[in-house]
């Protein structure tokens, strides 16, 4: 079975805004078995609707519509659907009623336009909307001898996943094959993406019925694995051995093999051991202690710490002795390390943090290019250093050495 | 002239990946006059992409195509533009030599699939790659009496934006009618999308040669402005009268009218009034200092600061009294205005911002809500405060409470 998506919209051809409902829609078709073959997004156009709707019919098994079913006369998305299947559009009595009991409620007053909403296509099956007015439509179609599915559903995220959630997905189970489909995915760093490919792929390729994904993004790659069977049991345990063999290949290398990012699995492992952390950012300025506040809760390890931009408050926040940044530079293997413990005595926790490097674009040297970047982690044990020379702009530097600090945390925690 | 986007590879329709490249090519066609009428995400299918070349060319003056052109067995651009247009791949052997000298300088060895990057479709003009292997290509074809062009790019963004910029736009302007666009953008904080517009739609409307955008993100406003006249004074006139007018009726809620962030607007005033800035940030947890740290150049005037999610941290770093935080509570006014001067006389700094707050999902109560945010902005002269309760999750809620936190800072410096 195979799936089309057609997101309708005129703002969506714009340079400003784009679709994201067809990657939730795919997420969701993809567990019940269901891919999708094609994408497309078309202007508010009646015409243009219409005759999309008829080729993709001819090829879709089941078509969804994001958006136009709003009150104003650009959402045609329900007209343009009812002439392509050649049905006629029937306002509900009961659905306007209901929308003049709601608008009355909030004091409102319903438009000429808003009666529009209340037109349904003929023989559709209405999904109310509870995070809104217009409701979705689901109509079935004989199209070649095969029964094809439409789905109009509302363009705002919120009230399209609300209906998709509570309304299609049970329907389209009980129209769909029965099968079970489980995915997993395991998180990696410190590893580029080719290397890992190199080292996995002759793992998963022996999985011909497991299909894997390899991302990658900056310090971070990511294998989806997605499998599926006649029993939930037997989907599970092929992707469940599967991981089990690439995280004997892997080793530490992967963080993560349900899920979390990386600041999840640091405040996780900080809570386990019941140590706290804190950070003294030159470069980074204050993005390791963004990501790991980021996550509810982290209060309780997280202390906080310092951004120490300026080689004064390097002193003065984390005791930093002016006379060796004078000797070494501010960007120097001394002043992570006297970062780190300075921190961590000041904060009175059990780990310290020091990152500092040159984010650039300017402000390189050849003996200290762009992106060379100084993270150290001090305990009471004593202080470990990783030097890195990150590629990439301003962004990306700062992202990795954010990712390469976290990950270091992680290490000594495991 | 309108022209039609085609996206081409398997791994934008699954639920993890998702085209960027075609909100790029939107904003240059839509200087060079051009309106994007249809975009297409499709399979690496020869077939498919075939079929979907066909029925474009019947619509679209420009096809530009971007992605599979690539080494692998799945790159099939080339295959299915041909097959549309009943033309022959051509291998290039200069094209060909030039790469196994590339190779061989970087150590590589040439493989078989390597060489498909080499194939020309008959006639097409190649538009080298300056940023990897895979080249451009250019076609023109008369289609029922008309013009149309066909644009091959390859997928990765930086390759893709290179060659455009380099290549295209110069080639597609002498073959475009000539007309000039201009542009602006007017970024707004401090009030609501709704209230904006009721305040600025009946100057907009006015301009009815202008084409207005009016976007939304948390806790900023934008509005697009568009136009297009025979010269480009004409078109510049035209925008800067509505804008001056848009600028007159919203005063200082406009923070940009040449698209600058926030942050950007912050730094260039600190610059301008040679001033320096610290904050002391709790709920937002090094949000603020992150944001202005990310504009290269920014050390000058920004010091730093500390990130106090710890009460204890609060004394230490920003001297604000135990008694004050156990009287008054972490998230109360006489903390932030603590913080804002405790950072401030610690740092040095002109100016010293103290941001405590609730960002959830946890933590609230009837009195002190989840999105309860304090900031304080402490100068020689004194501390201003701000007191707001922002919607949305945790995210939101951070991201906000630094938008109203640069936003004073701007505010102060006018």
């Amino acid at each position: 079975m195979n799936a089309e998506i057609i997101v309708v919209g005129s703002e969506l051809l714009t340079p400003f805004r784009q679709d994201t409902n067809s990657l939730y829609l795919t997420e969701k078709l993809n567990q019940l078995g269901v891919d999708v073959r094609r994408k497309t997004i078309v202007a508010d156009d009646q015409k243009q609707i219409a005759e999309l709707t008829r080729v993709a019919l001819s090829r879709s098994d089941i078509l969804i519509f994001s958006g136009g079913l709003g009150p104003t006369e650009d959402d045609l998305t329900r007209e343009g659907v009812a002439e392509a299947l050649q049905l006629e559009l029937q306002r509900d009595p009961e659905m306007l009623a209901a929308f003049e009991v709601r608008a009355a409620a909030r004091g409102w007053k319903m438009t000429a336009n808003n009666h529009k909403q209340a037109d349904v296509i003929a023989g559709a099956i209405v999904l109310a909307n509870s995070n809104g007015t217009a409701p979705g439509q689901w109509i079935t179609r004989k199209h070649d001898g095969r029964e094809r599915i439409l789905l109009l559903l509302p363009g705002p995220p919120h009230e399209l996943k609300a209906i998709f959630e509570e309304q299609c997905m049970a329907r389209l189970r009980t129209v769909l094959p029965t099968q079970f489909i489980v995915t997993r995915v395991l998180k990696i760093t410190g590893i580029g993406e080719s290397q890992c490919d190199a080292r996995v792929a002759p793992i998963y390729k022996g999985y011909t019925d497991v299909q894997t994904t390899i991302l990658a993004g900056a310090g971070e790659v990511q294998l989806h694995l997605k499998t599926h069977a006649d029993s939930i049991d037997a989907a599970q345990k092929r992707v469940d051995k599967l991981v089990e063999e690439i995280e004997n290949e892997l080793g530490d290398l992967v963080f993560s093999d349900t899920g979390e990012s990386l600041e999840q699995i640091v405040n996780y492992y900080l809570q386990m051991r019941n140590v706290s952390l804190a950070v003294a950012e030159s470069c980074t300025g204050g993005l390791v202690a963004e990501r790991l506040t980021s996550i509810s809760g982290s209060s309780r390890y997280f202390l906080g710490g310092a951004v120490v931009y300026s080689n004064e408050l390097k002193t003065r926040f984390a005791d930093v002795p002016a006379e060796m940044i004078e000797k070494h530079g501010a960007v120097s293997e001394e002043v992570a390390r006297a970062l780190a413990e300075g921190i961590r005595k000041r904060c009175g926790a059990s780990f310290g943090m020091g990152i500092t490097g040159i984010a650039g674009p300017t402000g390189g040297s050849a003996e200290k290019p762009v992106g060379l970047v100084f993270h150290a982690l001090a305990s009471e044990a004593g202080v470990e250093v990783v030097r890195k020379i990150f590629p990439g702009d301003r962004k990306h530097i700062r992202w990795f050495a954010s990712q390469t600090a976290l990950d270091m945390v992680r290490r000594k925690l495991m």
